[in-house]
């Protein structure tokens, strides 16, 4: 796995999923990169914060935009391990975030489903990153839950 | 203006706005209301705290289920006095929030522009509830920045 590359920011978001799994949190970790260095990294938290908009896309859009000190996200790329939902592919496209990579598809909550553009048009998408092992990690935490 | 009527609350929310106003904040108020009680206000901060999530909406969606000590603010009425965009109502279904109650339409970056559905089945909707004040401070802000 060469540094820098889809999958060596990906396996740092799927350490941040696995921080969520070990809090009993859906396992969902982002990284931002801009510049070829991590600016934020952050998981799920929607139960330990008792907010429903604590995903961790969001909480990795906040931090990124606090340490660059500006609101946008132009020429950063956030690597996240689920496909975004509706309410965070919203955030991104406030954000004009250059680029989006995921991993997991997420056929029930993920903003593809709706069939709208809601991204920003010059956003680039890469999807299917280390889908695998980050479909896994969900599918682990939801059969537990389940048991 | 009969207290507890969806006027009261979204005068409540347009002081709010107001407050944004005085910040150089797009003027956009929102107030939490369970069992006739205001749980959260908030304005938006987008300018201030560097942060494009830092809408109106999804303070008070954070600030009311911290108040209630959970993430569902099902038996919660939500007065905003623009209508949500997409990131914002995408909070609003994750949140279950019973009522949605909005000012002015906002035609560019309305949730309702997307022809989707993406607030929860459950969520009734009121909308044009003091619009023309919702909208004249929107108005009057946007013509400020362009002179």
């Amino acid at each position: 796995m060469e540094p820098g590359s889809d999958e060596y920011y990906m396996r740092m978001a799927l350490a941040e999923a696995e921080k969520a799994a070990s809090r009993d949190e859906v396992p969902v970790g982002a990284v931002v990169v801009a510049g070829g260095s991590v600016i934020a990294r952050a998981h799920n938290l929607t139960e330990a914060l008792n907010d429903p908009t604590a995903h961790a896309e969001m909480q990795a859009i906040t931090a990124a935009a606090s340490y660059l000190g500006g609101k946008y996200l132009t020429g950063c790329t956030i690597y996240v391990t689920v496909e975004p939902c509706v309410m965070c592919a919203g955030a991104l496209a406030w954000s004009q975030i250059s680029a989006v990579v995921y991993g997991a598809p997420d056929p029930k909550k993920g903003y593809t489903t709706t069939g709208v553009d809601i991204l920003h048009p010059r956003t680039e998408v890469r999807s299917g990153v280390m889908s695998e092992e980050c479909s896994a990690l969900m599918k682990k935490f939801f059969r537990k839950k389940r048991d």
